[in-house]
């Protein structure tokens, strides 16, 4: 009746418990682990499941180098990890994903469960910002075209534009530079980055349009020149509303706050949302903290989180999506 | 009747001048050349100058090194320049120095003679804003303790401030570094130098203050936090009122537009003006540019200011100051 598996990133407790209950399912499940998840040894993040999702071939992925210049499939290799099985060998019916918020939305309003309406789409921009090198010594105010100064105008525009506008869009400057660098020198040229997410790739566009155009009265204003070079793009890939709905289901079945929410992060789901319906459920983070040593989730949440996952996964075995 | 020598800064031509004229001064007239003065190979600028007026001690100023580790003494003594007449030993009853103005204001304003009313004070800070390093992605807008958007901010203040001021003053800051520095995650650090330059020392104070009383409001509105750390220090150097009058009359005499101004950039005879009265001329810069290949005065200038500073010089000596 049903045509594939349910794959579950990191559902190893879910099966345990499974086993222990002696429940049997419709669908195989495969509990699946990505590896290079998040692109730190070798870039881009995400790698396998991109692979798996036909994002990136095969040959590709085993040619990127880490720092020493060592591959990914000679690295595999070594470690007993390539395997031998073809890729998309296997049909999925659905795919879940449990994950930390890596913000502090639920974790300030005191919910409980996340239901992931999506995952956002990312896009990043090198701006330049040229002006006129000259010294700060011997250069009236009044006639510098000061590429810092522009720079700065633009930050603080980014920052409002994306904050004014309606909707939850994020927009970052992480990265600046000035050249020469020095403190006795005006800058001629700042780049910077420019990252904006959001769940619709047209409001990405919209926001970006945006803040290009205003950036424009402040080039005249400074006497100075802004281009633009996106170099990165990473789809929104929208979560199935009939998993979320599941999802929603299960935390009240359990007596659970929840809310809908975009995730603001990058996850494997987003590559296999390209092959298969998929579905993510949040649990909090302590201060919103990721990445760092402090992160930290309470023992009874990832509890929560694991329920829910596995309530939701057994409703959609039985009745399928 | 005179207690000392004329110190001339590059005044060879002058010299020639005199001699092929058959001019015999009432003083010893000494042509200088400091080794040193940018500070290139071995900081600080100044250095030799700085030795001659007691700012540095002699034996400081031999065991600088350079990038390769090589001394400032060891490196006089291999190309033969080291001496060893006692610094100090020659008294002085003016100094002068003829320099490219390095800035545009002649230039642009067709003035063939600068009469330097002083040289410009410096203070140097390194400028600190903490915020909460966190993920661009997951964090709202409006939950954001972003150092970049509070530094963006405080850039735009020092410009506006400095140049809102009465005044000739100047404020810049020519590096921003950004930690982590990457595009994706919001800076939790960002460190900036700030650079004020004003003929009054007490100008330079006030400005600062403005500045960081201004900074607390961008500090509270972004949930950041600002600190100042001042590096450096250069006093500000008036010139003497007496040689300013003569180098006017000099100009004057020789039916050349002149006008009065500071010098934003260091010279030697700041040093000097600790032993002595000294004077500057200033001769245009083709665009105000200066420490680049495209630096240019038109020969023209050259003479006009060698004749100057030939007069100025003859004029001193005659009567005194």
């Amino acid at each position: 009746k049903y045509d594939g598996i349910l794959g579950v990133l990191g559902g190893l407790e879910i099966l345990r418990t499974m086993n222990d209950l002696g429940i049997k399912t419709k669908h195989p499940i495969v509990v699946t682990n990505f590896t290079n998840e998040e692109g730190t040894r070798y870039a881009p993040a995400m790698l396998s499941s991109g692979v798996f999702a036909g994002i990136h071939t095969q040959d590709w992925a085993y040619a990127r180098t880490d720092a020493e210049g060592k591959t990914f499939g000679d690295e595999l290799q070594r470690i007993g990890w390539k395997g031998d099985e073809e890729v998309g060998a296997r049909k999925m019916h659905a795919f879940f994903e449990l994950h930390i918020e890596q913000g502090a939305i639920l974790d300030r309003q005191g919910i409980g469960i996340g239901v992931v309406e999506g995952i956002v789409g990312i896009m990043r921009w090198n701006v330049t910002v040229d002006g006129v090198t000259n010294h700060a010594g011997t250069t009236p105010m009044d006639r510098r075209s000061d590429a810092m100064v522009a720079a700065a105008r633009f930050v603080d525009l980014v920052h409002r534009t994306a904050r004014e506008a309606p909707g939850r869009q994020v927009a970052t400057v992480g990265r600046l530079t000035a050249e020469p660098g020095v403190p006795n020198v005006i800058p001629g040229r700042v780049t910077l980055t420019l990252e904006i997410r959001d769940l619709s790739m047209d409001g990405i566009e919209r926001l970006y349009e945006a803040i290009r155009e205003r950036s424009e009265s402040i080039a005249e204003e400074s006497r100075t020149a802004f281009s633009f070079d996106r170099f990165y793009t990473s789809r929104a890939a929208p979560t199935d509303e009939r998993i979320q709905a599941r999802g929603a289901s299960a935390a009240a079945g359990l007596g659970l706050s929840a809310r809908a929410m975009p995730s603001g992060a990058g996850h494997d789901a987003q590559s296999i949302a390209l092959l298969a319906p998929v579905g993510m459920i949040f649990v909090p983070s302590i201060g919103g903290i990721s990445h760092a040593p402090e992160e930290h989730t309470a023992p009874g949440d990832v509890t929560n989180g694991a329920n829910v996952l596995l309530h939701t996964v057994l409703a959609i075995d039985e009745t399928g999506l």
